[in-house]
């Protein structure tokens, strides 16, 4: 199963079980791809509005914001700050400034980690990265802005109702994008382990800071605004913590058994660099098995959350059988 | 007049009539260099205890964040805070997260300015900058860390009796640190202007965006914490514009008159680069001029700020008399 990677197009080239599963387990009406298009417009109008305009000055670094902004992601994480509010019965509109925020920084950070200084990449989603289009220090600073613009919009865009509520999200949103297992620190663990050879113990940190804290970020966030109760906290922690394990093993498999053309990004450069990667230490057989284990307990454990939980079960399932 | 560059030595090289004019507006006991060193070292000591220890994983990425918040900085953010904020009653306690968290700021953005890609400067407060120290890429992460590091201060240090309130303060410091009139948007346009022919609007332009706008966010975040009323809010943001502005043209001066020994960084910078300064449109007499008229009218309103205003009317003077 994956995602129509920019123009709607679902890719057909999928194993008919977890087709099955997937879609038995979202709306009748509607596939996950279908929902995951239709949320990803949203949630594009909604970057749209919180982004400054092309045409206010500094208009290069506007542009640059906007061209890696919408370059066709999978906007998974702000799909998972509705998912997770709204089966918990937030409102999207004030599940949208927090959901696009996550995002926001999402793409600063691959903006960053794609620079000469760091992974050197050319290709980002198929097309060229942030400082190939628009040079390094544009580049640089169009990271900088987009993180800095996701808290403004956390501080300024959001509702206020509770703003007691309103400062958690923010800290929790900080703290996933800070540097003590996450986001920051996951990159710095990861680019250090290049060429070196790195335990089990070590991977896990890379992915659970990595990857881990944003995916969890994004669905906590969803429950704070959702007022959750701490039990259901507990769950969506619990929750997140195996589909961002999930996502991280799935993008290490996709590395090694994807062609650049399908993924949109150089295939097999975790190898080329001699990165730590689930399958390079655990082997391919087992990771898709840890990927599928992890999936099901996520899927058991959202099961008794109470509210509508199909979507979030159902992202859990997408995130093993995506093809990019 | 110049503050201690780290050891606490006051420079002696001062006019004897301005010096007057400093110990004439600080408390009787205490000189403007000596208040400056004093709350600098309060300062240091809450920044120490807001960012991880060096001995926390990643211990480099920690150890280059504390390599240049530590490197002997003014602190000039910090005490305006502070100097605006007491100056209405405000408890120093409240006022330190949002104090610190600007100077992150400020420090991510000297980081990430002097790149390889950017101002590629090698030295910094006479030391090596943090690319020399750690390289490129631990410098890139170092800066987006301070930057994500500061809004986690803000959102999860900083007092919450009123937490509306403190959504604000958040908002003003992302606004200011954002793109348009602000920090990243005036880096952005000053280096679009190298080797450029650049006019008077655009060096306002960037004067009023790369450092206007964060010293501006300092009073005015103090003045927010302090819960001024509309009037003096709107004094505090005109003597803010005013130092603000006196304190890039002082520093274009600098840099046409000092040597780098005095500096701590790099002389004659802006000229090698053909970069615009207001010497280099205005002439050095008239820029001479037009900062000590800046701040003449910044001292003039302040005065009928109501609180104890001394402090921020030597601040006001410090700035056009400091010689590094």
């Amino acid at each position: 199963m994956s995602l129509p990677p920019e123009g709607g197009t679902p890719n057909e080239n999928i194993k008919a079980e977890r087709q099955t599963k997937i879609f038995m387990t979202t709306p009748a009406s509607e596939s996950l791809p279908q929902y995951f298009t239709r949320r990803s417009e949203e949630v594009n109008q909604w970057l749209d509005s919180l982004l400054p305009k092309e045409s206010t000055p500094p208009v290069n670094l506007h542009k640059a914001m906007r061209y890696s902004m919408f370059a066709g992601g999978k906007r998974l994480r702000p799909v998972l700050v509705l998912a997770s509010g709204e089966a918990l019965g937030a409102a999207t509109d004030d599940l949208m400034p927090a959901a696009c925020a996550l995002e926001m920084i999402h793409t600063y950070s691959l903006i960053h980690d794609d620079l000469p200084a760091m992974d050197n990449d050319d290709l980002r989603r198929g097309r060229p990265t942030c400082h190939k289009a628009f040079g390094e220090a544009m580049a640089i600073l169009a990271g900088d802005a987009l993180l800095t613009q996701a808290f403004r919009v956390l501080a300024l865009d959001a509702p206020h109702r509770d703003a007691l509520k309103q400062l958690r999200v923010i800290g929790e949103i900080a703290k996933a994008a800070g540097t003590v297992e996450a986001l920051i620190g996951g990159q710095v663990v990861d680019m250090e382990s290049e060429g070196q050879t790195v335990d089990a113990a070590t991977l896990d940190y890379i992915h659970r800071s990595k990857t881990g804290a944003m995916i969890r970020a994004a669905v906590i966030v969803g429950g704070l605004i959702a007022e959750a109760t701490d039990e259901q906290m507990s769950k969506l922690d619990d929750y997140s913590r195996r589909i961002g394990l999930a996502f991280q093993i799935a993008d290490d498999i996709l590395d090694v058994t994807q062609t650049s053309e399908q993924l949109g990004k150089t295939a097999g450069k975790d190898q080329a660099a001699s990165k730590a990667t689930y399958p390079a230490i655990h082997g391919l057989e087992a990771s898709k098995k840890k990927a599928h284990e992890l999936v099901d307990e996520a899927i058991a454990i959202i099961a008794s959350l109470g509210g509508d939980t199909q979507i979030l079960a159902a992202i859990a399932s997408f995130i093993v059988a995506r093809k990019s």
